[in-house]
């Protein structure tokens, strides 16, 4: 019964992952149409915002104000956590409105224009709920740990490589520390973190600010130098055919198969399809081609939501592979799932488990995973927990987890 | 007269850039309603559509089509190449339009709902114009030379450092080669590769396809493996002090002053503001971090447009730290401005100029720029013009001219 209920919270993270990424996410898109004491302090969201716009703007309450001009239209939406704030024209045809307050932290939004939803002119474009669009930082009070700052900056490399798995060319980003350049003759361990359902290896490096948020641990000295590959972990039903959709279809997302777990057999697809990739193909290219310590002591997983599952799934599979495990927002560990895993105990040196606060404080019935994860150091294991203080389902707990786990992990 | 002449050709070449880098942008924006005969032999542009969108669409004559849903809208445009197309809405609220034929190669384009100016949500996004927006691919007779291929691949790298002239950090793309990471003891000469006006260091990695070119080209023994450096030429005049602009008022886009040239003095701002920071700041970063031929015999600069006309003033300027020179689609050098520059001549190895051949075939009362290519030759220097076949001030020439550029630098 336990298994269940646990697979159960995975499953509703993962789908509140590809739906929405957002707090309100659960609730469903709804209309907004009031909004009460808005306070005129809004400031144009720069880290988000193409260059010189001032629009969209962010307030001291975290609300969101939009504005784009459409003369003709009749109704301008702003779409922002599942929810649609309706705009107001001015006489020269430029629609405004603001949002409720959001969580600190990174948010997809779009608007609707006449019914059409389409990207803000106004904004840098994120990959999230499985499309391009529109992405916005709302200030965080510790936003300082992803800052861009004066100090040595290690690269985001852009790769491409062959995959015999996939039989086709593919595509990946791989960060090396601010030293690898320096120290030609150091090797280095290797994290490999994968993003979300409907997200892409463009997420961790772009909204996930991975290359900054080690830049600026390793410059404190708190995190040890160490390489990041970050691929795209999306598992694709290889159709039997080319198809064509009939015009205005979507695409279908991909889910996973809702079948029971035993053990940790793999479940169908979305990580078994990864793994074979990940094991066969990427992980020897990155120790072929990188000064990487290319042995299990010195590699780790973690992910976020789908990426979380996948990485639970393929190191419980692999327990001789992987030494570092990272779990953000999408499930935990057990010591009876540990136990069914030869070798995974000896092997291990952490299990990392993590959640924004408002994925846990409405439990469904499930154990809390921080429960769980005394249970597994009670077991005997280096586990830790960590809560995102007042987020959801969302970038900032995962900004917040990688740098909880960059400073945890390969220092045992 | 002559030195006027060339300038005002320059300037035209430039603005084009800034405005909309297409065939028909010097006839201004325009509607057009009707289109005959529509050959119904449409593929999706899989290379610039976001992965599994069917639309836009691209056929035989090279038009494109575009669909979105927009039930509620009373008109939707294609706005491709300066000129807008009506859309028709069917039963289910779909719009549907395409093109007049357009040029082989990349478009900046965008939809206009019920006058709102935005990005096509099936597609990727570019940066050009000055605004991150939508853009597509037609399929080009020869593109074989920019396809991803399985051949060994250099990395594109992202890097931030500190410019002391600037007093901030900055952001730049850096190519190796890909033997670069095998031969940890080989050195490489650079090329420092620039953008057009309304573009920025983002246009040659994703855009120009400036990775697949280069590592397509060494895979067939074509060119001398090189690293390019694509840093953001754009000057920016310092304001005051912050000022936030009145809603609706678009940014001001930054232009050369319209000063008369004597010599080649640099002018004011777009050159000599991005000098000083190449020189100062980039390249000595460039060979403090990577395995460079630090000695001006291996070090090249090139651009498009606003890019070319830089690298023109910058070259000259410094004749001891480049020897190899490349202006695509902006101006020419002349033995009369060589002579005003000592130390040109005998240190200068290549000036390779190209243009596509919409640009010249109807020339504006200044001189062809191949007499001018040819004058140089004569004079001693080793002199390559190119004209890229059918095409604007556009992609598609300054994929084709780095293509040939990099057959020829860094072989002398």
């Amino acid at each position: 019964m336990r298994k269940v209920v646990k697979f159960a919270l995975c499953a509703v993270t993962f789908l509140m992952g590809v739906n929405a990424g957002s707090a309100w996410a659960q609730d469903g898109p709804k209309d907004a149409n009031t909004q009460s004491e808005v306070t005129e302090d809004f400031k144009p969201a720069v880290s988000t915002n193409q260059q010189g716009k001032q629009y969209p703007m962010v307030n001291s309450q975290r609300r969101v104000r939009a504005q784009i001009s459409a003369p003709n239209a009749q109704s301008v939406k702003l779409d922002i956590g599942g929810v649609k704030y309706e705009m107001k024209k001015d006489e020269k045809g430029v629609w405004t409105g603001e949002s409720e307050p959001q969580d600190e932290g990174f948010h997809y939004y779009q608007l609707e224009i006449d019914g059409a939803s389409v990207p803000d002119p106004n904004s840098l474009y994120y990959y999230g709920a499985s499309r391009w669009g529109s992405g916005i930082d709302i200030p965080a009070h510790d936003q300082e740990f992803y800052e861009l700052k004066n100090v040595p900056h290690g690269e985001i490399r852009e790769v491409y490589y062959y995959s015999e798995t996939n039989k086709q060319m593919r595509h990946c980003f791989i960060y090396t520390p601010p030293c690898y350049n320096k120290n030609t003759q150091k090797r280095y361990p290797v994290l490999y973190l994968q993003h979300g359902g409907g997200e892409n290896e463009y997420g961790w490096p772009q909204q996930g600010k991975t290359g900054l948020i080690i830049d600026n641990l390793i410059a404190e000295g708190k995190a040890e130098p160490f390489i990041i590959v970050m691929d795209n972990g999306t598992w694709t039903m290889p159709r039997p055919q080319a198809q064509q959709r009939p015009q205005g279809e979507q695409r279908p997302q991909q889910r996973p198969q809702g079948q029971r777990r035993r053990g940790f057999q793999l479940p169908t697809g979305w990580a078994d399809g990864f793994m074979k990739t990940l094991i066969n193909d990427i992980i020897p290219m990155v120790d072929a081609n990188y000064r990487t310590l290319a042995d299990s002591e010195h590699r780790a997983m973690a992910g976020l939501s789908m990426g979380a599952m996948q990485t639970k799934a393929i190191t419980l599979a692999n327990p001789n592979t992987f030494s570092y495990v990272g779990l953000f927002s999408g499930g935990t560990i057990s010591p009876e799932e540990v136990e069914k895993s030869e070798g995974f105990k000896k092997n291990n040196k952490l299990v990392f488990v993590s959640f924004g606060s408002r994925e846990i404080e409405r439990p469904r019935g499930g154990q809390n995973p921080g429960e769980i994860a005394e249970q597994l150091k009670n077991y005997g294991m280096n586990s830790h927990f960590y809560v995102s203080p007042e987020t959801a389902h969302e970038w900032q707990t995962w900004r917040r987890s990688l740098y909880q786990f960059a400073q945890l992990v390969f220092k045992k």
